[in-house]
């Protein structure tokens, strides 16, 4: 298996050059846009890893992953999707004009930004409180107590975000989003802030494949049916605007940040992290998304196959 | 199974009151709101049925995928996906405003309105030809001959379809449709127009979840590779702007179609074919969904549990 | 006087390099781009000329002018208005995505496609009556009883304009459009392809700043309250979606063609026709709004000065 | 004609019913839906007043013509007219869909709220100096030195503007805002909440009417130039997406605010200042409308008739 890990690297290195680092995050843009990283973890727990796979980066969308996770945990289903919505979008991920619009009642769903800030504002918990919770459940789910928020590039974030300031305003004012507008932001930057590498991701992945079970314990931390819930989601809307072609291409249900990582967790059980901070024009990593159709295609992986 | 489907239907008839039979399309209001059926036809090609499975009704937007399918065949992915989008979209079927829009390059899927038309477009053959060729392979899918499109649906369809018309003429002004636009409309307006009943759809989804095989002869009659990327297109986009909820809620991949049907494939190599005209807000048959929810459940269909 | 015009044609002639023939009409690419021509006859009757004022070119979109008037006429305001609105907008002349949003009811004014198109639905007459009875009275308002439509043009515009055939079909759908779409396009491609050189535009523009009166019998053909109207929407969505530029440094009311002809009506009773086949981005004249923002400050013709 | 002003009032009270008082802004729901209030001075000085023509209102959205003049003063058109368009849009004023649309490059005119957040931004002066710098000039034009804005009201809308710090954010995100927002906010919330009455809207009225001269002194305090601008695009944009049909009816350069005055610049050199705070469905008053309809005709100043 790491020789194939090892060979689907070399494989698509070269469509790094054809990507960009996300430059609207001044943090963002130190990253290596040559760097390429791989984790699997099959069903069985075994972990294999290629390339850059210890890399840290910030996960960025992949937050939205476990916000609308403890989201759901703490207000159910109908607490959260009447306020956004579960339907994919062929919008850009930080596109809110629909919002704008007469017919504009909700966020789409929870992987854009909109939808997102939306998911963030309702877990539980005030101030710090919110992204203390996403960084608990995920030292939990990897059993890396390391885990925590960048300060620098929250701080980064914070400065510049003013797109996703408008967003959380029109939200505000449309009676979508409880709470300070500016505490929300900054849960919601700090969420995006959080640093992982490929192994962590991959556990992360492994947890989503496996009914919500955490890979050391085997502890169940969440319910099958919020499980269900987040990888069609993923499946449908994790991409970004390019989540369908994905479907087609990779099938897998995964999740994608503009810091480059992409979280994958295969029907079979396997848990993937891949690390690319070179960006396609959907935000999504480009050698990323080139290893994850090989391997999907190598390991069968394709759930529409 | 029978006594499953007929616990199924019984429980979600109530719903038919809630839902609404197509109005715009004069010849589909003269269906029974009532009516349910249901054929499942499971990985062995054991066949169940139950209820109103035995009538007849037009498939309309369910064609999009038999259409989906022959346009690949006819001109492979570069070829179709060069004039039609793979993505999700969160506007209703016959939206096309975003085509009008400076950055509306093609149609967002082929699931839509808009993008079936081009596909139908790219069906090789001159006139009453497309139709014919579908109808052709429908024939063949199911083993049924009496299959054919029903003469007064397309006339209807062919008075009233001045949003279609519309849809036409604008992606012919793109240069996204070849060909004269009242007969791609014609071949368009009969391929909705053909009739089938749950058998037929059963058949039908059995050759989708079964990797482009026939049932009655096992004969392959589509490259897996198209199938994979059909069922992934259908999972994303085939119920309209439900497709979202519906991916979580059933996941199973399936396409409906305003007179009330509703096919699925699910990955275990179960075909089913729902009929129930009276429609929610998004133009899919209330009651086949609220059985599909359950059958997923029953059964265990979901691809994402 | 002629001298002013002559100066003013020297002055601004440079300009006819920086814009372009319009193509999407074929028969329009044979203009030549450095034509430039202008009449101008003045409260008392008095006709001034200069340049390539004799060269005859279709009206286009001038002729919804006249083709408002004419509906105005034979249905009243109440009955125009209940069909098209008389709002500007800040969407191009052939743009009518709005109408396919739940909100778009109707086009937002007869100076853009969609809106001309209810109009000269609304013209009473059947087939050749509508565009018969434009002739017949631009050829009374001129009296130039040479004044007809150039049939190339015509099917020129007929052969390609699948876009307003878009436009027709979606008015159609949404109950906006009586009588035959085809036959309605028909007539709209006639009344655009109608010719007439600069002094025939400038009578027109003269019985426009006259309250309805024609120059030569001085009878008026046409109610003051129904000019007024007509001068407003003019004066707000004349000149495409550069009217407010338009109104800020010209301040005549003016609608501009895509053949390069501008009619204007100042308030002083001043009628002035301007040719220059070369046209900005928006799809006007680029030397006429030269020539006529220099002539307005000349001669003190801006209402808003 | 202080009869006629009574008699218009009585004729236009009834339309009082069917308006209703703006809620958004708390502040606001308290003003009484039956006043009606006008002043009118004609071009020779002389003041006319009638019905509640001495209750203080804020301006609200009037205020944006004079943060657009003194926008214009301190920057150039070029530095005004470069981050903010002069065209009229069919959209609500509140709407800024279009600014987050690939295409959607600065806000369509001054007179809609994200135009006038980019005009009050570009008005120079640090923190309490922007408002300061418009009463001041506002105390000049009307000769009332108590004109200053209301804490309650600045405080009612500073809290409850969520929609305009939406606008604000989107706009600094786009480059097209200079300094911090909500030191812009809070100028622009401010210059809504200065109190006149409709002697004082008349007086700065009479002064557009004049070519920027004051009516006590005659003193010209802005340039012939910027005037024009201003009443050019009060008449295609003062009336939110009402100005077309405002043009067609009133023919006046005006400009409205929710609070329920309407500022009009006869071209007779006549200034009216009307106050009635019962509101259409487009923002304006609802009787205002109807007494400046009928003052129009009676005194003959439609400027295109």
């Amino acid at each position: 298996m790491e020789k194939l890990l090892d060979r689907l690297i070399e494989k698509n290195r070269y469509l790094t050059q054809f990507g960009q680092v996300a430059n609207y995050i001044p943090a963002l843009e130190k990253a290596n846009p040559e760097d390429i990283g791989i984790c699997l973890i099959d069903g069985k727990g075994k972990q294999y890893c290629s390339g850059a796979y210890h890399k840290k980066f910030s996960i960025q969308s992949i937050s939205k992953v476990i916000a609308l996770m403890v989201a759901l945990m703490d207000n159910g289903e109908e607490g959260v999707f009447k306020r956004v919505g579960m339907e994919p979008t062929d919008e850009p991920f930080n596109s809110f004009y629909k919002l704008d619009l007469p017919q504009g009642e909700k966020p789409a769903n929870p992987m854009i930004n909109s939808g997102a800030i939306v998911t963030t504002s309702l877990i539980k918990g005030e101030g710090e409180e919110k992204v203390n919770r996403l960084i608990y459940i995920l030292r939990k789910i990897t059993s890396n107590h390391d885990i925590t928020y960048n300060e620098e590039v929250f701080l980064s974030e914070k400065e510049t975000g003013h797109k996703n300031r408008a967003i959380a305003y029109l939200l505000k004012n449309k009676g979508l989003l409880e709470g300070e507008v500016e505490e929300v932001l900054d849960a919601y930057f700090k969420q995006c802030s959080i640093e992982m590498d490929c192994r962590d991701l991959a556990k992360v992945g492994w947890f989503l494949a496996n009914k919500g079970r955490i890979l050391k314990s085997k502890e169940q931390v969440c319910s099958e049916e919020i499980i269900t819930t987040i990888l069609a989601i993923m499946t449908t809307c994790g991409m970004y605007n390019f989540s369908g072609e994905y479907a087609v291409r990779v099938g897998i249900p995964s999740k994608s940040g503009v810091a480059g990582g992409i979280l994958a967790a295969a029907v079979n059980g396997m848990g993937i992290g891949v690390y690319g901070p070179a960006l396609d024009q959907y935000g999504n990593s480009i050698a990323g998304y080139g290893i994850l159709k090989d391997l999907s295609k190598e390991l069968n992986l394709n759930i529409f196959y």
